[in-house]
């Protein structure tokens, strides 16, 4: 019934929590209107009209909406002292766009509304400055123009028509800046501009106030559906069915002299989270010459030397409205004549660092509980205390973007082989490692490296998944870059342009935003505060989810232990096969012809596999450690150059020949798809028998030490309960006879990774002490999408919106989410108790993590350096539920 | 309660019904017995004895047992004026297994049960033959050791026991065959084997006939549970708690003189059809001798002059059992002394083609009505009446095995190129296209060819799939062909023998059985009689599922048209790609640069596709036409030998280099799960937008020429609902604006061949007017297996029974049918009409059409070949259903 809400005079018809009606914009300036603070009177048309406008078209406004305005208006001059469209004391106002959720910048704003020739000689009356006057007329027209009229250029390249008025203006009186052009020769350019618009539209500029309020409030309404607000709104899941309020409120002046001001505040700094009001501000000068940044702005600090009651004010307005919001707050205002007028308060956006220090803090402070501090985090963004990044205030212009596979940020000499990796390192250089792709081989190359940057792949392709394994920096599907390995040189080629490579060069990655730069940008170290200690310690307090790692090396382990893991979720054995020392015995095993032969080299292979898992189980002594046994296909483990394949046969004593024809005997069409995981044990179990034995020998070694072990073996690619069935019976036999009586519980489980594997869960589970879904392969095929191609198209569904977000990085609920839960309830059909886990990269994301909480997981299981952020992720799933309980 | 049950003298308790209870045999022969037949009398202990003694243990058995076994041995006694164990009217008996399923040869038999020292003097007086009773005598010691004494030997390369003590008696008489051997021989033969019972069990060889038949019945129980039969178990999904019966059976002797003899008979012509008795026999001899082809035995019309009583009641005998059964009866019998006696009848094992002509025959003879007929129809047997075979009576050993992918047989010479091929062919000549693995490019050679070989892919590779739809033999996955194309050989590996090929060498391919053989071998041409025509007419009336053809060219589609397909489910438009001065203009389309580029030769391809869609609507007026829009991924079409790359260098302008980068650039990892189907529409619309008009552009052509055409447009592999939405929204307008206002009714439909699809079926079917349940790809990616990788593994996982069968050959019902099932349910939620199909190469296997059918499809789609294939499935699963019905 009522479509527009007042506020201002210290009262308001609506508060912050109105924001689905009122939109941020509005709801905040509602609350603050409320609160008494120095908010500009104004009003809000309600996002309800922009559903109803929608629904039945432009300028079809409900009944009675033109009379609410024309109230709401009323009261505004009677609370301003002024009257919109009057000789003497006009009303001034700006229209802008709020919707419920933010959407900075994507929808239009005017400013100046109400100035005609008439009401601007008032405005230079009152203001006694006929240049601000007139400099505030010119700018009302352009951006009417532009707006409201249609004159805004259709691409960013091309010109604004007022644009180039106004340069021709300032060039005819020698002006250099906007600001060196008189009164009067702003009147020209006022001039100027009108007889354009006249021109382009074929009607004279609209004098007529109301006329003018009208064309903006259905310019803002019109702004909703903009492409790049249709846009914005698919990539952050905002439904286009929300529509946005218009907040019309009186204009208020920073630029009427000395005594006036304008400027942004925070109640904290954003960057560290130190308690201070912290934000900038200008003398004489309005809001878009703050954004402008032709005058230097001056620290907020300097506001109480030159205007110390409105500092003063501001101190206190700040203090009473983080105290109300419970939040740091980031503040515009403006002060006219030494009066504080607040335009704008919402919860300021902050950096990881500072995220968890304010919360933390704030809880200290009584204005918070753990709970909601906790509440407060947002999980992704600790990536950001975990590792070093670029200095937000020095950042360069990048020359390409990627995918953002591992967070951190990495400075070195680009090398395009993984040997050369190893070799510049060793002679202390930093290097980035720079492929088209990478595969285990390079792995030498990548802990060499102090990041990696790939042409190909996604975000949990092979060099991404390792990276964030290591903490280390990785950017992927750069697909702009283009490698050379052979000359050693690379590109990045677009735009017509081409930026040239060479072995050495040094380029800067941003692992956390995909963005490349050429030269050293300047770092910040990652600093982990006490406060992420006491905030961790909040967070261990409420979660049900325990968070494990996936790791293969005692070092992975050791660092995951110390963000907190609660033990080894995903071990890949096959990771250790790479070794120097080791690869060749792999290799032996797999050119054998025969049991014999492959039973000889995996007798070689035996005492190293006993030897890792005994470090693993040392490190993650009294933690489960899960042992997946031998997942890739063999051809992985083959040489592929000339020189290797002859390595390999000088080594095995066979001919070159007999090795090559191996190689191409194993290649497959979609290895992916192929003999690889529990195949490869149906057809030669001989496999995992040594690599059970090997676990077993490695637990019965470590308990013998006086440690309590927990090995769990999983078996990977599951599709027919009877693998499962014959291949527990074989690691049961290996390991009862491995562990020679020494008394250690283990248990055998399987990973549930394929469509079929949770469609028969409940047969499987009859085989399975635990499930542990793999959701990187089971997003593989339940999409029939391989992670390592998606990168040529799968950036273009999301940027077209055709899939809302990477589903590598980001669980798909409806599908993959669909067949997991097919899976749990089948598993807990047959076994009620089941433990069930999830070991794909997404067990480090928080969205994906939550759903692993709803799901009824017992763990997740993710890269070392995210363990951490699951952690926050679980126990703000576990809080959720609780507030969703009636 | 009773756990035996009596059969003979004219009555017996049970009939042909109770098979469950008495196994088969033993259902039969009281079904036999009660219908007055000359059945020697006997006993079946039931399989419910076999369950109790599975769950209890060996010789557990029930109470009441013994006596009942005793009661119906006294029972036998009397009707054959015998005595067990009698010194002067010795009884002797045979022991069988009979499970419920056939088991052919699976488990053991212990015949002349009931002899020792003094029971062998009394049959030799009542034989008068000395020699006989002692023949016998030595083959029960000698059987009874192998089966109740465990002196089988393991292995079957391993040495029999009582075989090497009978060759060394052979040796010390001079006897070169068992038969020369004397009476005293033979004692001595008796004592030697009795002594090596003796030795091998440390006691002596049981002279209690009581003892014997307990030892033989719990052998005959135990057999159930023998390695052997609990594969053939496995591979035949047979219920191991299903248990077998025991048929203790009166012994009668066909080699007690002239007037004895003992055959097997047909009561119809097994091979033709044709309403004849059918067999052969032997005078004095035993059924094993029969089998052992050591004399020819002479066919049953020879019986009416040698002993015409006997043959007179055999004719009674077999007219009465095929009326009795309705069905062609597979027959066992014994002649003694004139007089017949039955042992076995069964329905009998038929071709195709006389499956065919014995059901249509009956219906004419009054004995069944036509849906009787359909339901004796195997529907996959109809393969060989429509396909050539091996003459089954001069078959020669083949040299190799694969996957039999396409039936028929057919022989050539080799050549090991698709270009050789058509070279050859050209010149008249028969060739086989013998390759690693087949690709799009070889069609024009797999044409040329009469039949193809292939060393990989499995029964839905590139070749099988295309060979079954050119109803050409192939087989694939022949694991021990090596091929070396370059050089022109090729060889057949194993058992450490090579047999070498070099082009031209004569093979011959049986497609029906994955054998190959050198050289030529005779061949029977498919002779499609009345009968299937008439078969045919009735299977239409019941079927209720339609039947389409996966078709891409009009021959294709004539020849699917004349075998019955009511339109085209599947036409792949990628496979009209191929040709050569076709596949020039596609190449162009991927090297282009941009949009217009890859307009530039769409405009090319344009008029092309357009003439095969008129032809295809033409040689289906009136029938629906589902089109798929372009589904490989691109590289599949590009380049790969220097040669070829050199050349569309040339013909499109661009250096080698740069198309040699292309290729590289679109090489992928997993092509399977890459950037194909509606995923190139996405990023390139254009490629749909052409096609589309091709398809609406030859619609109006048709119509205008006065035909009833009925496109439909089919995106494939969807995984998100907005994929379809756009496409649909892209093609409506392409078909509309191509059909200029011609008024022909389209829909545009879906591949569902995702997991995810079936998921989300509901929210696709929001913008789907069909369903097309893609099974080939939707099985490769519920099972996360790569068809073309499979054959290295998938045999063996058939093999040792980890699957049932080769899920690309019969649909899963478990895994992929579940996730059809869901899907078909999603779909129909949102459009309770919606039209539901299969497209994949299950549509023409019997079992995958019967699950189609239960699913509640609308139709299936199969290679033309299957056509009449999967038209009986269809019927049959019908029929199923209304008999399901209370």
């Amino acid at each position: 019934m009522k479509y527009v809400r007042q506020f201002g005079g210290g009262s308001a018809e609506g508060r912050a929590k109105d924001k689905a009606l009122l939109g941020g914009k509005g709801a905040n300036l509602a609350e603050m209107a409320s609160l008494g603070l120095p908010v500009p009177p104004g009003f809000t048309i309600t996002t309800e009209v922009c559903r109803i406008v929608m629904e039945r078209g432009e300028g079809q406004y409900p009944d009675g909406l033109r009379d609410e305005v024309a109230q709401a208006l009323a009261k505004v001059e009677e609370l301003t002292q002024t009257k919109f469209g009057d000789a003497s004391s006009p009303l001034l106002v700006s229209v802008r766009s709020g919707a419920p959720a933010s959407m900075p910048g994507m929808m239009d704003t005017i400013l100046n509304l109400g100035l005609n020739d008439t009401t601007v000689a008032a405005l230079t009356t009152r203001s006694k400055n006929e240049r601000f006057a007139w400099d505030c007329y010119r700018r009302f027209v352009a951006m009417y123009g532009d707006v409201v009229l249609g004159m805004k250029p259709e691409s960013e390249d091309a010109d604004d028509p007022f644009d180039a008025i106004l340069d021709d203006i300032k060039h005819k009186h020698k002006a250099n800046r906007d600001q060196d052009l008189s009164a009067a020769a702003l009147r020209e350019v006022v001039a100027a501009f009108k007889a354009k618009v006249q021109e382009h539209t074929g009607k004279p500029f609209p004098d007529d106030v109301h006329e003018q309020l009208w064309g903006a409030i259905g310019a803002v309404f019109r702004s909703w559906n903009n492409p790049r607000a249709d846009v914005y709104r698919k990539m952050n899941n905002i439904p286009a069915t929300m529509g946005t309020a218009v907040n019309v409120q009186a204009m208020v002046f920073g630029n009427l002299g000395d005594d006036c001001a304008t400027g942004v505040a925070f109640t904290r700094n954003p960057a560290t989270g130190t308690a201070e009001l912290y934000g900038e501000f200008l003398t004489n000068a309005q809001g878009e010459d703050v954004v402008a940044g032709i005058r230097t702005p001056e620290p907020i600090a300097e506001l109480a030397k030159r205007l110390p009651d409105a500092h003063q004010e501001l101190v206190r307005v700040a203090k009473l409205l983080e105290d109300h919001f419970r939040d740091m707050q980031d503040l515009e205002f403006t002060i006219q004549n030494s009066r504080l007028y607040m335009l704008q308060t919402r919860n300021g956006k902050r950096t990881g660092k500072a995220m968890v220090k304010v919360a933390v803090d704030m809880v200290g402070e009584g204005k918070l509980t753990p709970r909601d501090a906790v509440l407060r985090i947002d999980p992704a963004k600790l990536d950001e205390v975990l590792h070093p990044t670029i200095d937000p205030k020095a950042r360069p212009q990048p020359v390409a973007k990627g995918l953002p596979a591992s967070p951190g940020a990495a400075i070195g000499k680009v090398v395009f082989t993984a040997s050369a990796a190893a070799e510049w390192a060793q002679k202390g250089e930093t290097v980035l490692l720079v492929r088209t792709d990478t595969s285990p081989e390079d792995i030498h190359g990548m802990k060499a490296a102090a990041g990696i940057l790939t042409a190909r792949g996604g975000m949990t392709s092979h060099a991404a998944v390792v990276a964030r394994g290591m903490g280390k920096c990785c950017i992927t599907s750069c697909t702009s870059l283009r490698v050379d390995a052979p000359k050693k040189t690379a590109s990045f080629v677009g735009g017509g342009k081409e930026i040239k490579l060479k072995e050495g060069d040094v380029l800067t990655l941003d692992g956390s935003t995909g963005e490349v730069f050429v030269g050293s940008a300047p770092l910040v170290p990652a600093q982990l505060g006490a406060e992420l200690g006491t905030l961790m310690e909040w967070v261990d307090q409420f979660r049900r989810l325990r968070v494990r790692t996936n790791a293969d090396t005692p070092t992975d382990a050791r660092t995951a232990r110390s963000f907190g893991a609660e033990g080894i979720g995903l071990c890949r054995t096959e990771h250790m096969f790479f070794q120097p020392e080791r690869i060749l015995a792999v290799r032996e095993m797999i050119v054998a012809n025969d049991e014999a032969g492959r039973r000889a080299a995996l007798a070689k292979i035996l005492p190293m596999q006993r030897e890792d898992f005994v470090e693993l189980f040392r490190v993650m002594a009294e933690l489960p450690v899960t042992i997946r046994l031998l997942d890739p296909p063999l051809h992985e483990f083959l040489p592929h150059t000339q020189a290797e394949i002859e390595e390999v046969a000088r080594d095995t004593g066979k001919s070159a020949a007999h090795i090559a024809a191996k190689v191409s005997e194993l290649t497959e069409a979609n290895p992916m798809l192929g003999h690889r995981g529990c195949r490869l044990a149906i057809t030669y179990p001989e496999i995992y028998e040594i690599q059970v034995q090997a676990i077993g020998e490695a637990a019965a070694q470590c308990a013998r030490e006086g440690l309590l072990v927990k090995p769990e073996i999983m078996i990977p690619i599951v599709m027919v309960p009877e693998e499962l069935r014959r291949l527990r019976e074989l690691c049961t036999k290996a390991m009862t006879k491995a562990l020679g009586g020494v008394p250690i519980p283990f248990t055998i489980g399987t990973m549930i990774e394929l469509p079929r594997a949770c469609v028969v869960a409940d047969r499987i589970a009859q085989h399975a002490d635990f499930f542990s879904f793999g959701t990187n392969d089971l997003t593989q095929t339940t999409f029939g999408l391989s992670r390592d191609d998606a990168g040529r198209f799968l950036p273009s569904y999301i940027e077209q919106g055709v899939l809302p977000s990477d589903p590598f990085a980001v669980l798909d609920p409806d599908g993959v989410g669909a067949l997991i839960e097919l899976g749990v309830r089948g598993g807990r059909s047959t076994k009620p108790g089941l433990k069930v886990g999830s070991c794909g990269e997404h067990g480090g994301e928080p969205s994906s993590v939550e759903f692993c909480h709803r799901a009824g997981f017992d763990y997740v299981s993710c890269s070392p350096f995210r363990v951490p952020i699951a952690r926050v992720a679980a126990a703000r799933a576990a809080l959720a539920e609780e507030s969703d309980k009636p």
